[in-house]
């Protein structure tokens, strides 16, 4: 038997996001392809290869870069370099798009090195102005750097700031390594997944098996657990990249280091996953839901996600109105069979309904919790032990007004 | 061989509602569950007794009444009075809610004759107030007469106007029947089913096992093809009612008069569905989507409720933007497989989308289609056969305010 001397592995939040990741070099830039000089264009380079894993949207009409990267991954999972446009999503623009997402990939990779995968988000069907983008980075060629902030706001659309999260992981033998991570998202966002865009990065030589089966578990209960507006979108992507410097010992998928930082992983994830809910779009209130006592998780999760994605649920959340009647009326249409006198609806700490019948003496203490700008209901649905937990924001008609007008 | 000398029969559209169908009495009151002195209880009595059929709410919390209203079918398929009220659901009340439901019932029967069935739509999860309704039952019961349209106007909820629909059926024999129906529903519409109530009556003497069959395929391409806003009420219910004068011989199954009298059934039923999509909350425009080249019914179905209930969609109907890629982004997020290459999408006359690129020349003209009060759009699916309609709104800022406050 040995034994190894080690103290216990440290996850400790720090500032910032890819930028606090050795190793990683970042540009962006504003091409053009949003209008007003906006950052619309961004590319990320790492010195040493990387292995890499990707989770993608389930959506039947996914996007020309998403169908790329999928076709790039299952060839290889190395990369060196990611582009990203915005302002553009460059789907349902047939063989003319897929032709472009690669001449995106080919040019990217004689700049900057490769392989290089590619991302895009912003409006759907609409042919991606190519020449724009070239000519873009090749200004990106000549500054690249530590612009991991411009990066991350090339990365927008209706967002209403970047999202950057960051931990830094020392390991019980002394090692030490960093994950960061960039996202995007505001509208469309819905497991699975969001219509979102992250990346996340570590210096840590994850090989790519465990990279990959770490990659969903995390986007599992991160990113598929948050709701906007129920829609899945065309481009939603999710990329890890962990960099294998030369020289280190590869951590693979029975190595003690692993677990440490696949929970520094899940952070930077689940703290991206909360940015993006706190800035859905016209967001004035985020609902935090619990559904507990479920007999699978499935069970748990389809009932959170009616709650979730339910407009009666989210535009009474945007009125501070406790009704929560629609709340129980929403987990009743997620085809989960439960019986109403089994459940138990709490509004922050108060019981409101329990045994079939609502608790009249909680229903001012509910009031109040939900005018708080962040609202959380727990919803016993029987006595399983499965739970989970799920994000979603309020209705507003800012969300209305950002939508309606959207592409003029 | 017997052969019958008939004309074929005739279906007329004629004013009114349930007013139009012989032997049907109505009342209605101000009894109070609502503020203001407005009509919140009605009466339906017929003179003859009935078969009756229902369609209730899968939701897993059905109200009160609906349960009541199961119980009641389970054990009689005849009905001689309906009692509805307004204002408030009777919904997640435990058993309390239930023994009100009961002694409204039973009071309906005391004063009007039975049995009678009840239905109720409003707030949810507060407790009826029992003594106003049963004050109510009192004063409807000295007024029974032809109210037909009062009873209309007491169902309404956030509805801005009665719904109300009638056929005159004449038989190839030359006798003559009505179908007649009232429904309302504004918010908490999508199938199954909208929150709705709908009470559809006739005077022509259909069997019970006939009435029944028949209702579920009526409300199937009707009342479960609409959507408001994607939630399914606790409330939902749809009943039917077929006169049994006194000498008539009953139509059964496989009495050739029961197929006219299906198809005014529908018109009726269609007619209501259209109401209530159109005078949904906060709707300035209806979309017509219809979803065909589908292999089976239930694809075109799931891919066209997943149109109507994008609020990216509805907010860019609203909008009178005609941002299809929205469409398409939502028809992918069905889960039902198909291939970009093959959709065909058009925005009423013109083809927007089709080989899996856009039709650059046609957005112009789909833009100022997008503008009209009713916009008509097809997706081609595949090259199968089946083909489904179906109606929605758009999500505007009103719908948002109209639920914000609702209880206040």
């Amino acid at each position: 038997m040995t034994i190894i001397h080690s103290s216990s592995p440290e996850i400790r939040a720090v500032d910032g996001g890819l930028g606090v990741v050795p190793g990683l070099r970042t540009a962006a830039c504003a091409s053009g392809v949003k209008p007003e000089g906006k950052l619309d264009l961004g590319v990320l380079v790492t010195e040493a290869p990387c292995t890499v894993a990707g989770v993608f949207t389930k959506n039947q009409a996914a996007a020309a870069p998403v169908q790329l990267c999928r076709e790039l991954l299952a060839k290889q999972r190395t990369c060196r370099a990611v582009v990203v446009n915005s302002g553009n999503a460059n789907a349902l623009t047939g063989q003319r798009g897929y032709d472009d997402a690669l001449a995106m990939v080919e040019e990217t990779e004689r700049l900057f090195g490769g392989p290089a995968l590619p991302l895009s988000t912003g409006v759907i069907g609409v042919p991606l102005p190519l020449e724009t983008i070239l000519r873009g980075l090749t200004k990106c060629s000549q500054q690249v750097g530590d612009h991991a902030s411009a990066f991350a706001e090339a990365l927008l659309t209706t967002d209403t700031g970047t999202k950057q999260a960051a931990r830094r992981v020392e390991l019980g033998d002394g090692s030490v390594f960093h994950v960061g991570g960039v996202a995007k998202g505001s509208g469309m966002i819905h497991p699975n997944m969001a219509t979102m865009l992250a990346i996340l990065a570590t210096d840590a030589p994850i090989a790519s098996p465990a990279l990959d089966s770490m990659l969903r578990r995390v986007t599992d209960s991160t990113f598929n657990r948050i709701s906007v507006d129920g829609d899945t979108s065309t481009n939603d992507s999710v990329l890890a990249l962990a960099q294998q410097a030369p020289g280190e010992t590869e951590i693979g998928e029975c190595d003690p280091r692993l677990l440490p930082l696949e929970e520094a992983l899940r952070q930077v994830a689940g703290e991206l996953a909360e940015q993006i809910v706190t800035d859905g779009e016209g967001a004035t209130r985020v609902l935090e839901i619990r559904v507990h006592g479920a007999r699978w998780v499935g069970d748990a999760r389809a009932v959170a996600q009616a709650i979730a994605g339910s407009p009666l649920v989210k535009t009474a959340l945007h009125g501070g109105d406790a009704n929560w009647g629609r709340i129980i009326a929403a987990a009743g249409n997620a085809a989960v069979p439960f019986d109403v006198e089994e459940l138990e609806l709490r509004v922050g700490e108060h019981v409101v309904f329990a045994a079939g019948m609502p608790i009249v003496a909680a229903q001012d203490a509910a009031e109040r919790a939900f005018q708080r700008p962040r609202v959380r209901i727990a919803l016993r649905i029987g006595d399983g032990e499965e739970e989970v937990r799920f994000l979603t924001t309020d209705l507003s008609a800012d969300y209305v007004s950002i939508n309606a007008h959207y592409r003029t």
